[in-house]
């Protein structure tokens, strides 16, 4: 049983409340708990040893991403983060100054964005370091953009670059909280999320969610320059583009608006955000699927992206 | 270095913002999101297999501990629980019939507090499954019940009988949500918490926070019939009361208030919750220290509890 059929099954029948706008399967849990015109966004996120990051990555890259990947996540929602819990499970025989640099790593990227840690649990965890992160943000309730809104005539549209991301990206990115907040305050946006399971598997969620399909333009994909590094040669002419679709942990924003609204944005990014790329790479179909557009044919996208426990 | 230790560590200079009404060191952390009349209550607490339920545990009451445990520390401010998220560590060759099992033991508690689980993330654990959930709550700004509001003259109350939870009280308890928003909507309550580390220690928490001392009164401390049973013979008369203060996991309210209003409480407090014991143990003292009273002497409790990472 692989990560999405064990999901399908444990959130058969969840119990719900009235205060539940929005609960599994977008990028946050949302909760309408009378805040006068926001809810609340709620998400958790681990990163586990040996899985998340191994032995080469510092201690303050460690708390950097599992700090940065639940921000993401309130980014994918156009929401502003606000508080933070730190679970941290550590073997017995723990280094404190290296569960400090971890810490340092976490609370400097909270304090970017204006995060409180706001206090969380140390446990045992006999063999392997895990770090569990849970977050509240709050997110205007005009603005907050879910993965079911994609209209068939939309743009797609990714920022940064992608693939390659675990020769070291995935330690140091950047969270998108305020570009996203941008996005949100000055276009329509129809449906947003955070890529970390590849572009092709993630883009599958905003499809499945909206009920639409998508042609992706293989030549506008943007490939990072670590994804082009890793595969050239006759054999493998089409790794870096593979790459791109499938790598995951970018950490970058896909999202959707009408396609009429494409160059006003593009216009309006570059000004805004000069050292970030932001590329329109496809439009979203009536017909459902997945396609992939380049010079000769267009092909069904088969790649998965990354599954966990596949 | 011990638990204590380390998060003293740890929790040296946090990042801070303006929603901060009290961050790491209570039973939750408080927020001023701006809910009119409410602050939220934010915590999170995980179980690892073997160090929280060993092999003997049947997976809906690791389920129902994991959910019961936060319940139990929302109960502990006075609050109403809202919404959990729940991050499930599994090996890779899980049972799905085991997984899905657990699950039934969070939903069914979750379910009866009205608490709706609305997402969270199943991530590999290669060696050992743990779980850790997340909860908001909502607490009345005028209600909510921190540790640091005890005084002098107050007395010492506690919910339940304490000792040899792990006999198996620690996979089945009530967590106390509607005794200890009752106790707040009709009693001044100075200060609260629930009994995790056992009743030694986390006394020592609410005398800390709050800057006082107190005296117990051994015959008073309500044993448990599983403590009882445990220790008996001539060479561990004490045992018991000892297992009674420093076992733990026994998830019921300790508190206090006024000296004055010990009676009136004791009083409306049978009918109500009749098959749930209310105790008097001691009283808060100006001095600071933790003693224990006897039919011949008073002396220094020395008993921590049980320290992680010891």
């Amino acid at each position: 049983m692989n990560e999405i059929e064990l999901i399908a099954l444990l959130t058969q029948s969840l119990p719900m409340n009235n205060t539940v706008v929005t609960g599994a399967g977008d990028d946050c849990a949302v909760l309408d708990l009378g805040l006068p015109g926001q809810w609340l966004l709620f998400k958790t996120d681990a990163v586990v040893a040996e899985v998340h990051f191994d032995a080469g990555a510092r201690p303050e890259q460690i708390g950097h991403k599992a700090m940065g990947r639940c921000l993401s996540d309130i980014a994918a929602m156009a929401g502003s983060p606000v508080a933070a819990l730190v679970t941290l499970g550590l073997p017995p025989h723990f280094d404190p100054c290296w569960v400090a640099a971890i810490y340092a790593g976490m609370k400097s990227l909270a304090q970017r964005y204006n995060v409180a840690i706001v206090g969380g649990e140390t446990t045992t965890s006999p063999d392997r370091t895990f770090i569990s992160i849970s977050m509240i943000g709050t997110v205007d309730k005009s603005k907050c953009v879910l993965r079911s809104g994609a209209r068939a005539g939309d743009a797609i549209l990714v920022s940064g670059t992608l693939g390659g991301s675990w020769a070291g990206k995935h330690l140091e990115f950047a969270p998108r909280v305020n570009e996203a907040r941008w996005l949100a305050d000055h276009f329509a946006i129809h449906a947003m999320l955070d890529v970390s399971d590849g572009l092709a598997s993630d883009l599958r969620h905003i499809l499945n969610a909206s009920g639409v399909g998508a042609e992706l333009l293989a030549r506008d994909i943007p490939i990072s320059p670590a994804a082009s590094q890793t595969a050239h040669g006759p054999l493998s002419a089409h790794a870096p583009l593979n790459a791109a679709l499938t790598d995951g942990e970018d950490f970058e924003l896909l999202f959707t608006l009408a396609g009429a609204d494409t160059v006003r944005l593009l216009d309006a990014w570059h000004p805004q955000f000069p050292s970030l790329p932001l590329t329109c790479i496809g439009k979203i179909t009536a017909e459902p699927g997945l396609k992939l557009r380049d010079r000769d044919q267009v092909r069904e996208v088969t790649e998965q992206g990354y599954v966990h426990f596949a």
